[in-house]
């Protein structure tokens, strides 16, 4: 009897060319389709929660797949581990019902946005920190980040809106900026996300703690539903993708990293 | 006329053997004496605070080296980083007196150890971190940290005491453990160190912290001047030299990272 699987997954997207599986190109769905066929004989279908660029890492992504036979949860999550590269792991295993889906019965998620505001990046964080050198005014990116929380049409903050969705509009539920010494948190969390849309809604941010955009241009680009050169694509390396959440009735369990 | 300069670096340690130029090796010092002949077209010798071992970071190393000419020192810098791998960033360079010497002058230095303590280690940070994943007792780390502070013969916390000095003591200014989640960082300052004397007092900690000894033993170890198999050495990745201090008349200017 088939019995489905869901594992929360943590990777360093350095090296991959992002999550989905393309041909010829080294991918985290591809590694860990490859480390399960290994570990169980059985060749699956990996559904993620959803898909992460090029670059991006993860600290809690989900995923799910269904395997013919039953596995105790701590031998599937280490034989896995066993059979992937370093830069992937498995932090969980736990079991679901045929009804549970990676990426339909997620309710939210959480990115999180990495800057390093100084002169020099550390070199021992090139791989997971955006470089801004000008020091960013965190009071003005707070003030523009009022105007998208919320429901709005988020069409002005995507790369290409009409690539994987019909509808634009999203309930982003938090967009928070957090300052550590040289170091610039953004949070966002949404009931789901366009293509590219952290790395556009932090782009803007970034305009606006640099001085070139005033925060309250936020509601009147929100309005236009036109991705202009006005938002740019913040870069990939500061982005990851920090937990999936899963209302009642799919478990939310994640180990502590 | 010669003229000295001090500059600041910071190296991610991942892809080096270590600090020191070794024949056949990829190391931080050779590096930097390659960049610096390309960009002045002097052939420097370079001298470090101290050495860094195979694995080992810096956020705030400084060494020095003298010129047969005059450079601004902003022109300096980025152009030493022009011809540096992206491992090494020179974060700062600053003029000096012939008098000053980045190991001699240099008053203390202080180096902090990074642990993950959770089942598992996030991917990303796996070069910079050492994972234990039993749960340690941070107040018993911090108790034994008490008998190792101050002015001790430190032999049973170094590899090889005989190497490379002829007195073993040394003043320990400061050893704290502080937690932040999964996070535990312990920061050692001292008037020096001795060959892996960083990593010894951190092995010794993790393993008070797993319960394996007791804090007091710390007293009985330092007092026995003999390195055992009691204290193992911590894993070289979760160490950065974090920066260097130099007293009055050497002049401390480090930017911000």
């Amino acid at each position: 009897m088939t019995q489905r699987y869901q594992i929360w997954v943590a990777y360093d997207g350095s090296a991959f060319a992002g999550w989905q599986v393309q041909p010829e190109k080294r991918t985290v769905q591809g590694e860990l389709e490859r480390a399960i066929r290994k570990l169980t004989g059985e060749t699956v279908k990996l559904h993620g929660s959803g898909r992460t660029d090029q670059g991006v890492h993860a600290r809690g992504q989900s995923a799910h797949f269904d395997l013919s036979r039953d596995w105790g949860l701590i031998n599937l999550r280490r034989g896995i581990n066993t059979y992937l590269p370093p830069d992937i792991r498995v932090l969980n295993a736990q079991q679901q019902t045929p009804h549970f889906h990676a990426r339909r019965s997620a309710v939210s998620k959480e990115y999180r946005y990495f800057i390093w505001n100084a002169e020099n990046l550390p070199p021992d964080l090139r791989h997971a920190r955006a470089h801004i050198r000008r020091p960013l005014n965190v009071d003005a990116m707070r003030k523009a980040c009022e105007a998208l929380i919320g429901r709005h049409d988020f069409a002005a903050f995507t790369a290409n809106p009409n690539r994987f969705v019909e509808s634009t509009v999203r309930h982003v539920m938090a967009l928070q900026v957090r300052k550590s010494g040289p170091e610039i948190v953004i949070i966002a969390k949404s009931d789901g996300f366009l293509y590219k849309m952290v790395r556009s809604l932090v782009g803007f941010l970034i305009r606006v703690g640099e001085g070139d955009l005033a925060p309250e241009e936020a509601g009147a680009i929100l309005k236009s539903g036109l991705r202009t050169a006005v938002v740019p694509t913040a870069p990939p390396q500061g982005l990851f993708l920090w937990k999936v959440n899963y209302g009642r009735g799919a478990t939310y369990v994640r180990n502590q990293h």
